[in-house]
């Protein structure tokens, strides 16, 4: 469900030992290094095809640590457990096995896909006593190789565990199971008039529990606030087996620490999530998208803060991407742009309950921008079909990226004022070594989030500057639909040869 | 900084070896009791004057954990450490050893008063090394007496601690010491266009730190979501003295587990919060407030769900108030109900950016209710002054029910449409023995919020039902104005002689 900080998210159980835990918590709050398997192992992003992509084990320097391995016992055993739901057939684990990027490769023998809690209570409880390692996935759509075995664990999978258990309607909160695909429930609760708290490219693979355990942001951050305030509460196993229940309702709960929070991010290494509470909201009756052109980074800025005073409550969402991004769009997935060329484009979007006004406010806003010289061209579309054509433009930037050579992707929040300086430092440094070096994201957040994306010349010769990355948040949030993966991995090029040490590649890959 | 669920809240310093911290957090996850001084020790409220109140440690069969007392030595450390703001002067330690509703007393002979980190971090270092505990205390606003020591403790007071430490005007992030006043930020950051996204009753006493320390939820909450949501980071001194930096101002920080979450809502049994950032929402440019009258719980609930519908995303508070409350507020405070007599009344609050729209859409909003029968009566405030005398119908309710006689009050969080059955099951089950029980709160949230409050005939013979109260959610909040505090003391009766066990007094009391 992620990857973790400094290095590959380690198998569960077997290692969750309080001491342990203990340590990785510090290794995270302090960055300390050099827990043996959770050593910092950088590397190259290799979007390479499924048969060609080297095992983790076989790439990096990473040793197995000393757990069990799966006997006839164990198959037996688990098979009572899970009747017909035990899969050792090489071609269903080679999907389990690999990440979406084709990245890093797990070695798994068995597939286990658990229905309800109690059933993942009696996995972890059994893993733990025979010191079984297990790895759990939700969706398998993180772009950050966390989500697939280093070794041989076993893969729990929580695809079955797709139940709605409940929704009242009248408070919008919505109790389902950890593998019910977020697609699904954003359907289910629009036509019940509420909208999911969260949006995401990967809406149509990825699992609520996997988006919870990698406190995924998505495109409805700005409007609706992140999961730590919309995650009402969960059910987690923890590596013992024991059924830690904070499956509660209440908008504000203050009978006890929120333990809940400390797996909400924590990406699969404290427990298993298997079921999630969360506050869905009215479904707005009107949107609007604006794509606007601007002359320079500073006037994507003013258009910024003027939408924040003029659009106020119904802002729903404020992107940007450069002229670079939309040439990549344009040239490898043959969109088009809306409006004529500019350095910069502004996504803007409405969300709002009277048409008539939102529409007021939209064209107030769009004259006085015009008016000072901040936008030099722009559309509006109110109807579904144009709004998705705006949105597919900043949405598909991060396919047009992976459409040719090595992709280096990052999610790194800065103060918005600094956020596109950083793209011409790294542009600057790399000279001619680098294709193109891209920004864009979000500004709707105290600090922008900028996603930076860069195709070098050569594969594996680019090592960042500490400097220039600054505080890197890398995400670890599933974020690309399924229905994308098949073209970008027929579109994959080779595996490349890396320049770099084998033992220590030569950058972290970030989330797009 | 609050009270704890199961008893007192316990001196920080001294009793923060991990083992203890483990069996506390259990205690709380589970219910578990009987942790010595742990103990559950439910109490009467007993509004006194200050004079009178009985010692806590003499009221309650509570046992002082073998701490050290303060000697010469540890005074002149401290007056090395914090010159000139050691305090062991009776008229100001009386002060800080007596709650705001005067029905627990500490006998603290030393008050602290640091103005940095720095400062507190060697305090709490030499405690721990001495053994001497420690009671934490912001604004000393909290109503469930867990902001003073029960027994000799050190009080170590934030109230210096009230430096801004930066403000970002774009973003609107607030970084400032934990013990500046709620109302001073208020008045900072609006200065600024923008608002704190949590407005209490006591904001001109209490501290930001004690409101993140109690994960107060307040007036707001509706539309800008919980403090789990909003604060951004947080800076806290553990009781051995080390400072924990997770002051970022990142709106999504994935780059560990959030530790700071633990901190909020665990009421200094954790650390000591130093700092605070947090995120600020712009100012709204228009804000109207409508009081309304409805014939029946019923019509009220359906009053909110056409109000969300229709006022959408300007709806920024709904409150609900029954008819007893109206007679109490008018009765002892001498406000009067600006609307004909209903059995309910509800408070709508819009903030939107445009004037004229929000105003067609509540009118368009009013004219459906009045319409089809669901409110029978109502008016609308635009101007300051008289939204803040419609405000305070609602907010005074708790300064009326204290005017006379004994008061429970209750902050319970149930399912909206079962809200209200409590309070007339509990009216139902008092009968004559209670001079009034009256139900009003918050409906804006997933459950809606209930503050139950009651007059018994007698002191201290109502036993409530765990069916009628079920899942009760105290609130730690501090939301009392201090400018109420001194009539309410005057007002104050003497104290009961509680008909109940005196080891054993008859009830939890709740917020208001």
């Amino acid at each position: 469900m992620g990857w973790r900080r400094n290095g590959h998210k380690p198998a569960l159980v077997g290692m969750a030992g309080p001491p342990t835990l203990w340590a990785r918590k510090l290794e995270k709050v302090c960055g300390a290094r050099g827990f043996g398997v959770f050593q910092r192992r950088d590397f190259c992003v290799t979007p390479t095809s499924a048969q060609e992509v080297m095992l983790t084990c076989e790439r990096y320097a990473v040793q197995r640590l000393p757990f069990a391995e799966v006997s006839e016992q164990d198959l037996a055993f688990f098979e009572r457990v899970l009747p017909g739901r035990v899969s050792t057939d090489p071609h269903e684990l080679k999907a389990v096995n690999i990440d979406w990027l084709k990245m890093v490769r797990g070695c798994s023998k068995v597939l286990l896909k658990p229905k309800t809690t109690s059933e993942v209570s009696q996995i972890l409880r059994y893993c733990n006593e025979r010191n079984l390692a297990v790895s759990p996935q939700g969706g398998n759509t993180g772009m950050v190789g966390g989500s697939v075995p280093v070794f041989d664990e076993i893969v729990l999978s929580t695809a079955l565990m797709n139940q709605v258990l409940s929704f009242n309607a009248i408070s919008g909160t919505l109790v389902c199971q950890a593998g019910c695909v977020l697609e699904q429930l954003s359907q289910y609760v629009e036509e019940r008039d509420f909208i999911m708290p969260l949006d995401l490219g990967a809406k149509g693979s990825c699992h609520i529990g996997g988006n919870v355990a990698t406190n995924a942001g998505g495109l409805r951050l700005l409007r609706y606030g992140s999961l730590r305030g919309t995650v009402l509460g969960l059910e987690v196993v923890l590596a013992d087996g024991l059924v830690l229940d904070c499956l509660t309702s209440l908008r504000k709960d203050n009978t006890g620490y929120d333990l809940k929070q400390l797996f909400m991010g924590s990406e699969g290494t404290l427990g298993i999530i298997t079921a999630v509470s969360i506050l869905c909201s009215q479904k707005p009756k009107v949107v609007n998208v604006a794509f606007l052109g601007c002359p320079g980074f500073s006037e994507v800025l003013q258009t910024f803060s003027t939408c924040k005073g003029m659009l106020g409550e119904i802002l729903s969402a404020f992107e940007f991407m450069d002229d670079r991004c939309m040439q990549l769009v344009e040239s490898h997935l043959r969109l088009s742009s809306p409006i004529k060329e500019n350095p910069f484009y502004v996504l803007i979007e409405t969300s709002g309950s009277d048409a008539r006004h939102d529409e007021e406010k939209l064209t107030n806003f769009l004259e006085r921008v015009m008016d000072s010289g901040l936008v030099t061209d722009g559309t509006v579309a109110t109807d579904n079909t144009k709004i998705k054509m705006l949105w597919a433009l900043r949405e598909r930037i991060t396919e047009a990226l992976s459409c040719d050579g090595y992709v280096y992707k990052y999610d790194i929040s800065l103060p918005v004022e600094k956020l596109y300086d950083l793209v011409l430092d790294i542009r600057s440094r790399l000279g001619e070594s680098a294709k193109s070096v891209v920004g864009y994201g979000h500004l709707g957040e105290p600090r922008g989030r900028l996603h930076l994306g860069g195709r070098p010349q050569l594969p594996g010769c680019w090592r960042p500057s500490p400097v220039a990355v600054g505080r890197q948040q890398r995400s670890v949030a599933p974020n690309r639909p399924a229905r994308r993966r098949t073209s970008s991995a027929t579109a994959s090029p080779p595996r490349p040869s890396c320049s770099c040490s084998a033992s220590r590649p030569c950058w972290t890959p970030g989330a797009s």
